[in-house]
């Protein structure tokens, strides 16, 4: 056979025993959260019909990753079908095909992988978790709150402490392009060039609104709302002469008083120039930063907001709605590594003495599973302090042995591989003296 | 926009709350049984590098779902990944790139969807879960046995009692050949014939035989075979000439002697035609089958075997292994369908007045999640009938809610969706109140 790599597509990772265990703990806390905010669990395919997803990510849509159609029709080098690029898409067709009715409201989560053939980098990857809520058929303020304090305490419980919800309007972005004149096929730019504001600075977002060709009367207006003393109130003074502004300022003060109080070590903002990228957002945004002596610069670790022109889209009707999504893989890194510990490691060998012994070793091995300790058989026969090294190496804390002598006196012989004590107990004993055993390691 | 489908891509499911809740019960139980044995959580990536898989699955290769190259090369209508097709293939090049050691056993678990482009049909999906364990780095019987134990252990605690294990050696089979001295070159499709006995029938076998071109010489001994008062007996007589036939009756019996008194209610059989749809197996092959009242014929529900020249092959070299497969999305069939009634239903309502009532609405819900109580605010606003009716509609089986009149007298009304029943607390019983309503709910 021709030699092939063995590593993993790029991009993408293998993980095994306490890794596993570990992300899994983590999805677990934010399942727990999310239900207890009375959001239920969805699971949708890996892959949807290209259609549906085509024309939905401007230019993100090359980042897709396309199947090729099958059969006959797998010389066409045509795709049919595409990996989930988010969960926001398969939300919309699945409302769609659930046929909500105008007035109820679905709130769903949805935790797993979704794919996206961007260039790898360090915590960036092609298949990594999102871990979605969103509330789909309701205009209320209430629920842009619950999704705001639903992701908060998914941080909270995680372990993160003190971060910081940086909070905008859409509306007060699109006041701010009004009372600046940006020219209106130059909006988008402008306001992706804002949000740059707290990872490039001033300076930096100045210098990316004049590449972008924003007129330097306007650059000029923001850059001394910039270095204002009081950029907010300034910006809100401002903002009075626009209508949707306005209405952007009432949404983000409702939502700030009714979030603020609840948040504990953590904090809310307004944040006049966060805008998220995507481009479907319509009311308030929000973007979580989290800032401690070991990440230096705040990073983002979650985000969401409104979107009240996209869930319809299949039912050709506009339907409201809201969401947010913890950032998981950046998550994770910020986690107390330590946790990582955990491996699942079985807690008992079992060694065999040869062949003649598989009958006893097996008894064994069942009576600690049915009392629920994680057993295994060594499966590596020869001298059994090779077995018991084995064992240690494999960082497996007790081994249990009967050989001959152990077999003729009903006995059985346990090694703590930790104190490297030996005792010898009665057959009948073996599962009281190994919980013993194990409780004085746990 | 062009009007979409908007049902899940054919062969592939939506799964919602009690569906999503009812297999991750499963999924947990299997798991659990898994780690008893020793077994650890391995996770590979969705997708593999195309020629990891390419050449693996001979006919079946067809069935693999190909993505396209992506950036400069998408237009060449080539692929370069693929959807995982088993985790048979991901565990050999994993261990390959672990560079496991001659002689170091891994023992792994891994469950999760595979991709299949198979023709939909009932209960077959193009993407479904499997659950595998194997062991590989050990040719020991009772890694053999192991692999069967856990397997069964899975489907007991399921649920599944009574079911049947054939158990079987591909050394039997090809012992068979040499005996009935069917050609080389035709012994693939004799053996798959075979193995289709309890499926087909014995006409049925013989007449498929006779359609894949055995010649009848053949045919007429195994129809002798299949007439036989005690065909068990007459075969074991008949391999006593085969050397490797007569290894494999003694690998079939000393693993049926080591599992046969641990099975509880189920049992194992000797069933020298169970031969399973891979090429790769090279000792011992098992199937489970599973009949009860509501099933008629018996249905497989997991399986596994050794092979022992597939995991090597990204080492270019022979390592042992063996392993063994959960049925899944046949045993949920099979299973309880009653489970599914455990809903994720969130616990308790909030009803909201008006907007003055925001605060108060998200200060009760907040306590309540505080205490384990799952809840959500009603999003519906206006009466507060209507939002009760919306909550009773919903399945929540508790509405509590503050209007101005409990405002004052600092109470919370709540309300018992199921007897109908309601009683006004103090705010500082309310968590108190609603344990007391759930408990008798539940």
């Amino acid at each position: 056979m021709d030699k092939v790599a063995i590593t993993p597509p790029s991009g993408t990772r293998d993980f095994f025993s306490g890794d596993v265990k570990f992300r899994e703990n983590a999805i677990s806390i934010i399942k727990k959260r999310f239900e207890l905010f009375g959001f239920q669990p969805l699971e949708t395919p890996a892959f949807e019909r290209l259609d549906v997803l085509a024309g939905k990510y401007g230019e993100e849509e090359k980042l897709i990753f396309k199947i090729l159609k099958r059969g006959d029709q797998a010389s066409s080098g045509e795709a049919d079908l595409a990996l989930r690029y988010d969960f926001t898409i398969p939300l919309a067709r699945y409302v769609a095909n659930l046929g909500l009715q105008t007035g109820d409201c679905f709130k769903r989560y949805q935790i797993g992988p979704v794919w996206r053939a961007d260039r790898p980098a360090k915590g960036r990857f092609r298949e990594f978790y999102q871990c979605d809520v969103d509330i789909v058929g309701s205009s209320s303020r209430l629920a842009d709150v619950e999704v705001i304090l639903a992701v908060s305490s998914a941080l909270q419980f995680l372990g993160l402490e003190g971060f910081t919800i940086h909070l905008n309007s859409r509306k007060i972005l699109r006041g701010l392009m009004e009372i600046y004149k940006v020219p209106r096929e130059a909006e988008t730019d402008a306001i992706m060039a804002l949000d740059k504001l707290s990872k490039i600075g001033p300076d930096g977002v100045i210098k990316e609104l004049i590449e972008r060709g924003i007129p330097s009367e306007v650059t000029k207006l923001i850059e001394e709302d910039f270095m204002s003393d009081a950029p907010i109130h300034r910006l809100k003074d401002r903002l009075l002469v626009s209508d949707i502004g306005k209405n952007g300022i009432s949404e983000v003060e409702e939502i700030e008083a009714l979030v603020s109080s609840r948040l504990n070590n953590a904090k809310i903002i307004f944040d006049p120039y966060i805008a998220r990228g995507l481009d479907y957002y319509t009311g308030f945004v929000f973007e979580v930063f989290y800032e401690n002596d070991s990440t230096k610069l705040p990073l983002s670790i979650a985000s969401g907001g409104r979107y009240d022109n996209l869930v319809g889209m299949f039912l050709s009707r506009s339907i409201p709605a809201c969401g947010g999504s913890v950032g998981f893989e950046r998550v994770l890194l910020l986690l107390d590594q330590q946790d990582k510990k955990i491996e699942a490691f079985p807690n008992v060998m079992v060694a065999v003495w040869d062949n003649t012994f598989y009958n006893d070793a097996i008894t064994i091995a069942s009576l600690l599973r049915a009392n629920g300790i994680s057993t295994e058989l060594s499966l590596r026969e020869g001298k059994i302090g090779n077995q018991i090294r084995q064992a240690d190496k494999r960082k497996i804390p007790i081994c249990v042995l009967r050989g001959p002598d152990e077999k003729e006196k009903h006995t059985i012989a346990i090694k703590n591989l930790i104190t490297g004590k030996q005792c010898i107990v009665d057959d009948k004993q073996v599962v009281d003296a190994v919980k013993k055993e194990l409780l004085g390691i746990i």
